[in-house]
């Protein structure tokens, strides 16, 4: 096996891009053009199709996910949801990420109904070389811890996604409500250091969501929101969330406000602080590993065993029922996995655009408002004065 | 395929009204007379198909629902229920819904069953075509993982629905609760502002509903609790919810409050926050895509080889199998998605009637409660004063 | 079918007072005897099991329920509990409801195996007749979603009812402590509201109570804790609970108590909103009934199927076969069904009555442990200067 | 049947200590020798087994159970705890509380194993007496839904014994910040009435105890913590942990202290009434009863007929194999049933005792902390007037 | 049986030092060379195994685990990783930790076969030596609850683990929080108590973890935040996470605060409180243990009867077949048990350092900040007087 190996690691970095349609064909051929002349292999090859099918994978993670809104949800309700999914199976990168287990397996299959034609056909000397074949009882009496660790598995993961998306849920509302407060205390008098307050609330968010997903610009998604002298202090910080939250209380402290008002606000933060926990922890602590190996260990077992045991019913269907079943049960381990680390499925980018909308939404009636209310209130005085006492109530 | 085909966009949107009670025919006709004088083809049918199924969907969807009644649930127990669903389901709108795929994958069935039967009477040639037929036993194997995937994904959805359900709990007890503390502030002196601020207060949960459920009017909603001057400022908002909380947040600022009393029914506010936070994450972030397409795929793949697994078992058994196996796996998995957005379902109109409701009522026993507490007090004072401490205590 | 039907409506309501223990054969007389001399007829009868069965469902929702002492739950534990349980069936009013349902679908299963028998000895020319028979495969591969499916639906039954005992159990200690507070309120000077207030805090539970159980007299419950012109302030109001919190609210109000008291005391009451809400909740809003609907017609139609699949393996015992399956699955439904709405199952009276005996249990030791507690600060007051500083701290 | 039966109820009473090591024996024999000279009879014996399994079992539950260690973890995860946990089957109590239904079921599958040999070697007529036999197919397809049954009733119980486990925690960490603060408290000139205080505080768990625990000395159990004076009026209460939250309020009441402090104290007691609330909940409110009856009859009636099942695959074979099936569901069941009441499963005593431990180790240290911290403090002002401002921040 | 048996519990002890790589060689010599000169024999090879296994085990547990990187979620979800874990499979510990049970039923299946074989070959008389076979019948049945009463107790530590995270989310959180309030306080004049404050707050997750984690050196761990004083009086506590709070207590009480900051911060205590509750409780009470013996017990019948099961399908293939069930369902046992503790999978010191990288990273910027906000409201109060009120409000 002299076979010379394209320089792998330096090849795959730069040219996985497949934010445009047609990813395929410039894969393929760059990786042909940029690795040295060497005799395109099949130890290369195999090297090559899960670097692949991780960039692809990678590539998906960062993609920023819109929000559903009602139209998408008319969709997901339709009745031609499954003819979609179906026709989109080819492209979904959930699906291409499974070529190499899924390929190998189906191959190792192939290999096993290969082996075990010859046998029966006399090619391979029987009296030295078994028919590879099993009773199937086994296999059943199995099957369902299997498809409930499996399911289990999956479940785990879910609810972290759940997790994730409740605490993040609380670090929004929290963000929402701790901005609507500075927008209405009383002394209106230092309106310059609340309008920074508010940005700083509204920056925490994002600043979490930076600490959260790998490869953010923190620079960028800040830099309407932070002055320029913020943004220097903040990136000098280690800690950026906890660095915004910093600058928050220090904000409330300057704040002429009663001891009373400012102790109820700096309880509000507690809500970050809590996101900042929680997030570390999803991120830090996965499913505990032993948990995650069992499954993938019993799967790939399982698929290595699976054409002897289905030899005898089968013969050479065994390859084609290799591959669904791998397909099925490698798919649903993966998307398991996909969804234990929740925060690029979290759409956490238009969720805190979100928020910004809402808050600068009711800084914009915020007057209007104010104005209308003493209106009414002094309208309904004087209707007051003049009716006596309510009569509705 | 010359096929012409009916602007089936065009056709769909207007003519769908199905709140009357007999809405096939009318369909059927005007789909007819509307389009074009084109052939009644095939593929327009097969187009028409779900578009039509969809229609009954939305429209399911946007129907309003009544809160249970002691009498809905006697009948809900009652033991002719199961005779009762039966002799609905075919005008039930989810099955009617579930046409599309079942009849498909059906015909499907239908195609192999008509194939091997023509290979195994020789129609075909055997020695090209081979009768398409598989052990089951790969699909023993795997059909406890499909059933605990459906189910699982089908109790994802339902916990959705129950942290929606449970949000506007949070909502309407704490709008009750605010109203019930305005109502009882002790410095009489402001009733008008705060008759106002507990307008306010009932139009949250209205203003919440129209947030969330899609096609709502928020005017026609909100036109008894606002005057026209709060209406115009709340339509000129964007995020209208927000908007309310801002005019309860300076209501509460106007009224003649100490300090202390005021923070705490700030801080009760915060419960509108987490309503507007939870809903809008419902709504933005469906159960992760990967994981509901997973399910749809692996359900049409598995029915689309049931055929072949059943064949040698089955015969032509295998299209009414098929039939009852896709309408079964298939409804539990739509059922699964018509709860995943749970607002529609949650009869948001009737809970918030229902707060109405129980609010005007407190607040016709208020003048009364307060004369007889007062006149029990009065009472009880001289008693004690002519009895001494009381004897019972 | 000119069959007279007697007048089912009418005659059901009054005579099923099945709280006597032998209840079973005056309803099989009195249905004879009031109803017209009509010929007793079949359709007649199909009309009126389904009536008894509902009409024993239902008397068993209203009975009261005790709450469990650890005799019984010695008896719960016992390893007679089996036989015990074997021996009730036929008394059970769970069972007897199930009696339609099962009780068709076995008489189809017989009606098949006649169908069948007839057929295979040619009693019916086989030509034309086929026997109904098909291979059991389909069923074995969705046999664990109708499982996993049933058993979720009583999971999420039985999660609603434990939702309802949390609240209520919220609602209990809520009461108890907010009771706990004003006996000790410190200004020792206006006992006599104080133990008015003691009374309307009691009745909060029991107008929640009966707000949430259908049939409940109000008036009897009440009439030991509310005197008459409470009661008939409360009886004037549409939503009872609230109108004791309003009670409670303006109670407080006259109280002498500092502000910050007042307050703390009235943020407790936020536990009677949530009861409240979340109690009208699990009344207004069901498991989504599309879940309930697939639940129990996959349920019908497996078993209507189920003597065709099972007809070649087990010919006659088709029948016990189908009788044995649905009574299974069809009691795992109806105990989905009957815990759905959990209030007649949780004991509310007794929980009410603890409480009560509770509260009284307390004012009864008040003053003793008063007593005691003073007697106690000025002996050791005393010690303590003639001691020094306490040596055992 | 003219069998004199031995007075059961009295016999087995008070001779059940089975806290010896060799309880077989004496039993057995004890047993004989008290009941009258009755002949030893088959129906006799059948009685005393149950009775002899509960007296087994209901000691169980008095036994005291010891918080795990490091070192029983260690053993815990041992390789070797398969073979140990094997080993003491037989000496385990809940396989022998298992005895009663097991055996009957074993020696009814005996029965009719036994009457299908006697007609097939023709020793009872073939023509009048069938063999008993059917086909094991409605029994795989219900199979799934007895073992998901089965395993979420014991899931159900397992959610029980957490929510125990989680209101104990409440309660116990509630008490230990409540001594905490207590001992804290600023103006230091009442150690005398508050060291009596923190008595209250940790006598409080043990009075919990006692209410939910069948069979408890709480005399015994608090004369260490409270005076002879306190515990006659707590034993004259009715209701002990409500006695206690009163000395706790009432202890408050005359401390010396500021308003605000007092109120934070007082909501610190929520937990101790939340305590309560579950407690009494889960002591008097099971699984639905329909549910837990359920389960056991869907059982029993499964192994009843099991036999039928399996004779024509297994012949003789049906004794085992009706005996490993039952004893396997059943075991599940009974777990399911035995930590449904999960207070004696929760070794109160150890935890209360644990938390006694730790508050007396604060006050033992308290003083040193007292000085330390005020030595300290003393030092660093003088650093700080001669340093200036320090550094490290 | 006259082996002398090498002293075992010696000789384990202290040799054992998995950290290094090669653990394999060594063991086994120096257990030879350690042990007395007897016979190496089967026994002692018998016992050796399961205290290897443990040994191995054990060694695990201690070792620190690091949290998880972005570099680890993208390894993690590579589509490599199934080849990486079957490669590792046999270095794996949780695996090798499963030797002695999958290897003693493999053997004991192995007996079997051959006794089995040695029946039929005639070596051994028919007549009186069976064959030991069975229908598989009652094993397919009984198959799904075993499956899910193993999934569910894995599911059930998987909780305890989500508990602890929790847990502990808590507590790093409220740490966080504290440590913010603390460096946040408004008088600035008490710096040095402040600072030394946040040194006892930063302690207390450590002190934490040294209570829960079995071995752990808390001098060591807390040198770098103690002064050598404190570190006297933590070691004479016997609870040091309660003595770690009352460090802070005092402290708080001798800080220079209105008294509600005070108070607001000592409720942030309860945190802490609750911490220490969860976390001995967890340790304290395991999953009932007769639900761990109820799982162990049926794995271990179930599989020494497999083989029986198998025979007449499996021939010899019982073997691996027995192997390959064991291994997968011991596994599932075994992960559960190992989740079951929580604590030591939880990377406790890297959660601890993190937070304390946190708070030192505020410090850092803390009079940046400071100096930062001062600036800018200046420099704001200025603009503001010269444009009138801010525009973009």
């Amino acid at each position: 096996m002299s076979l010379t190996l394209p320089p792998l690691t330096k090849v795959t970095k730069p040219q996985f891009n497949f934010k445009s349609k047609h990813h395929f064909l410039p894969i393929l051929c760059s990786s042909n053009s940029q690795s040295n002349p060497s005799p395109f292999s099949l130890v290369s090859f195999l090297r090559w199709v899960p670097d692949w099918a991780d960039g692809v994978k990678e590539s998906r993670v960062r993609d920023p996910r819109p929000l559903y809104t009602p139209e998408n949800w008319r969709e997901h309700r339709s009745s031609r949801r499954h003819l979609r999914h179906l026709l989109t199976s080819l492209s979904s990168r959930v699906i291409l990420s499974l070529i190499p287990p899924v390929f190998s397996l189906t191959t190792f299959a192939g290999f096993i109904a290969l082996y075990n034609t010859a046998v029966s056909l006399a090619w391979l000397p029987n009296s030295i070389f078994p028919v590879l074949k099993a009773s199937p009882l086994p296999y059943q009496l199995t099957a369902p811890a299997l498809a409930l660790l499996l399911v289990f598995r999956t479940e785990a993961s879910y609810s972290r996604f759940v997790e994730g998306r409740k605490v993040w849920m609380k670090v929004i509302s929290g963000a929402g409500e701790l901005a609507s407060m500075v927008l209405n205390l009383r002394p209106k008098d230092d309106w310059s250091i609340r309008s920074s307050l508010i940005n700083y609330i509204m920056a925490f968010p994002v600043a979490l969501k930076c600490h959260v997903v790998n490869g953010s610009d923190i620079r960028a998604d800040l830099q309407n929101l932070l002055e320029e002298e913020d943004m220097s202090i903040l990136l000098r910080s280690k800690h950026r969330p906890r660095c915004i939250i910093e600058f928050i209380s220090q904000s409330l402290n300057v704040l002429h406000l009663e001891e009373q008002k400012r102790n109820l606000m700096e309880t509000k933060i507690s809500c970050f602080h809590e996101g900042i926990g929680v997030c570390e922890q999803i991120i830090g602590l996965p499913i505990p590993l032993s948990y995650t190996r069992l499954t993938s260990r019993f799967l790939v077992l399982w698929h290595l065993t699976l054409p002897i045991i289905l030899w005898e019913d089968c013969n050479w269907i065994v390859v084609p029922a290799t591959f669904i079943s791998a397909a099925s049960l490698f798919c649903i381990e993966e998307v398991g996995v996909l969804i234990e680390e929740p925060f690029p499925n979290l759409s956490l980018d238009e969720l805190c655009k979100q928020l910004h909308d809402g808050i600068r939404d009711i800084m914009s009636v915020h007057n209007l408002i104010h104005r209308r209310i003493h209106a009414k209130m002094k309208d309904l005085d004087e209707r007051e004065v003049s009716d006596g006492r309510l009569s509705s109530l």
